[in-house]
């Protein structure tokens, strides 16, 4: 067994001392550092900064680290959090119709890839019903119509705040989220888009490819924000196509890439190696 | 030495015994086929081929195998060309300040990883007037202003007329060509853009995707239409960034995908492995 | 309904007529011809060939269609094969522990992205069992030691023959199948090695890859011969990684690379796009 | 102008207070640490650590760093190097009649894309000295035979001494160099090796990956040790080919992934980007 970790996340303005004090406060309490990455964006005067220490000998108590923490915050003016790496984050997934993405994230939990807690499933539909409950999953069902929409995301808010949940995961999930829901998880939506945004935004992506004659196709994770498939970027990949590529093709050939870009963004999330920043995502590879 | 080939390149309407059609007619005058791949585009239910086949010993002279075939053009409705392999193309590159496409595409002449004669140099700028020379080039400056810009293009059409230009490459020229000049070579200048077409076309696109946070940026290589960045798509690459790249750092990694996806277009004309189909290509690779 | 077509695979001596012999044969007997492409190795003189037709209107009944070809096949020597786009391969898939790269093939097999029918599923091991069985595949259980592995062998070689089985896909499949198993199934067994062949062949290829410092990892899909890691390799694809991938970090991001990659060949062999000559692979892709 | 900075570059066992005390020797002379990256692999227990700090306030003078920071190196017992980024490293590019990768890095010294003196360049042959002489380089030729292939290293390390050169690029050159050659640059002598290490090292390696049939091709930057294409890799790349690719297209497709890993390489070299430990490079890219 790994001993417990503590992750610090944070940016501030850039000033001298800043690792400095941070490493002598992991220090000074007796704690390990096993990784720290810390990056100034010199056109901007932004310190960005990831680091990550044993919890194992770590004097203060965990419960108390951000209160011990916080005054050094102030100092720097941190915009910063405090993970724990022992802590298993709750997940919600929702899904329409769409199989795969979900499929493959349910297999990457059965094989322990990622670090979260078995999850819970929210649709708009009843399709994917059997699927998650073969799997011992609990699948909410909110049918959404343009009337009910509003009352129905209530209900769905209410119950991810009963079940803790600290992450959602949007799994091909066929509806635009309103404001009202996406602030109440800022920067904890994980969208995947089946393209390489910001080319081929909105719909039917794989068309607009078609009709382009791209020579290679992308998929896209990010945050949710208010804006359709605009958030901060988490993650990318592409994959080359021909001219022998038909619009079905493609849509083969981008379902391995949507299943690999969405798993690595929920993956990087659950690890805490994730700063978003404006309208962009440091990401502590 | 290779002996020479022919290379006929067509699409048409898709109908029965095309491919039958097309090597019967080659085999009866005593050709090899070397090379042939067809393909229909089903949902458009459009043929394309491409056909590759030895002269040493075709009974047809060159100079009469368009007259031969055309009869078979006619009847399958084709749009088709027919290219000889030992046909030397006669190649403008068009520059302005910057030198590293031009320096690439002269460092692959010198190198005979291109089939072209050497090139002859159009620039609005003298600053690559130097290097040119140093390679024995043809360098011919036409400054261009809002005010002489069309009359300064009738000079250069005139020019790469009299030179017999086959191919015109435009490697990173700085300038808009107006609708008149693109109608003159169609589906014969190449340009190169860089971006991951259709994200960050027109101006500075290395700021825009600093500034939208994206995970990969690329380049493209199009032919030039009368729209800006919207001509069919060549070829393609991308490269991955992460947060630590600055514009400065994008643009010094997009030289090489430039030059290499650049670099491509060109050869894949050259090698007449290219068929525009409206707004796409269909690239026999 | 996509109508059915047939599919010539083929190599022979380059030899002039073998385009236009065998297009005539398909156009006199009223087929369309949807794909077609060939391909000659100059430097050994061996012309590869993949021709598909629409079987619709073709005047030769399907189980007449090898007989009438023959002749033409026997005067240029072709090695051949003719295969119908509507007749659905039967597989096995040999499994031990591991259960990604199972898993992933039945997705795709639920997902009807491969053109087979319900896998048959042999095994070593029990682990899998019940997985498979939660998809309602037939699972047969062949413990195997070194005392009783020819006598498995034969037991599953008869099992195989009962069920019809076209093709065997090796899973992670911890065993190595011994040269009479192997003839069996000439080109029709299919396993994924997790490494970029001819690296790291044999055992434990991440940790040869960690200790060799190596800045890519990938893995190779391959027909089964007799030497181990050593057949025809049908596709390959690779990941990046860094100084700060651990053994275990290399596993995890293998497997999605191995996932990738044999389902890519399963796709392809059972789509009739291979031709495999010698220890090398023709793909038509 | 940017302002000068200090790198410091170290690996030692892990151990507590590490990160504090480098940071508060930094902090205390008022230095500003721009970038810090730390890495611990964990199965090793050794830390790796590239820290860069601004020198414009820094309070000891840069010839007085060393010295300083020379106690916490011993108490933490530190492989350790300090670099500074105004000085401009002094390289001897090895060639022999390849041009291509030679040229690719005088380009880029061109640019400016390179932080390093006008480089010596040292050969077997002479084929290159005009090219060499064009681009106002000196060029010093010491033909290599195996009766004089001792004594001629001897001169070329009298030579490089005298020239003071900090980094020796083999740009395609064709003779191995002695032990001693070898052991006078440690880790200062970069190679590139046109396959995917380990996979076929030794002479022609387009021909072995021809022979092996491999889907991908790869080139890889090292250091050069004693035994050959052994040493600490510091890049690869890839690109695929199909059985439509001859040795020759390998080649050419080759020689632009040849460049590009060895530019990779060379530049993150003279950025003191690379750790070397043991038979492994640490790339804090």
């Amino acid at each position: 067994m790994e001993s417990p970790t503590a992750i610090l996340l944070l940016s501030c303005p850039d000033a001298k001392g800043i690792v400095a004090s941070i490493s002598n406060f992991i220090f000074q309490h007796n704690g390990n550092i096993l990784h720290s990455a810390q990056h100034t964006a010199e056109s901007e005067s932004i310190l960005f900064m990831r680091i990550e220490w044993d919890l194992d000998s770590f004097m203060i108590p965990r419960e108390e680290i951000r209160n011990a923490f916080s005054p050094l915050a102030k100092k720097f003016k941190m915009k910063w959090n405090i993970h724990f790496s022992d802590y298993i984050p709750k997940v919600a997934i929702f899904v329409s119709k769409q199989i795969y993405c979900f499929y493959d994230l349910i297999l990457r939990h059965q094989m322990v890839e990622f670090k979260m807690e078995t999850p819970l499933v929210i649709s708009n539909h009843l399709d994917l019903k059997p699927m998650a409950e073969q799997f011992g999953l609990t699948y909410l069902h909110y049918p959404i119509t343009p009337d009910n929409k509003a009352q129905q995301e209530e209900k769905e808010i209410e119950r991810l705040k009963k079940y803790n949940i600290d992450l959602i995961v949007l799994a091909r999930y066929m509806q635009v989220l309103s404001p009202r829901f996406v602030n109440e998880y800022p920067n904890r939506i994980i969208n995947i888009h089946h393209s390489f945004l910001p080319a081929f935004a909105g719909g039917k992506p794989y068309d607009q490819a078609y009709q382009r004659g791209v020579k290679i196709i992308g998929a896209t994770s990010h945050y949710v924000t208010e804006t359709l498939d605009d958030g901060p970027i988490i993650a990318q990949d592409v994959i080359k196509i021909t001219h022998r590529d038909s619009v079905e093709d493609m849509k083969l050939k981008g379902k391995d890439l949507e299943r690999i870009v969405l798993a690595e963004a929920v993956r990087l999330h659950l690890d805490n190696k994730i700063l978003v920043c404006g309208s962009k995502t440091i990401v502590f590879d």
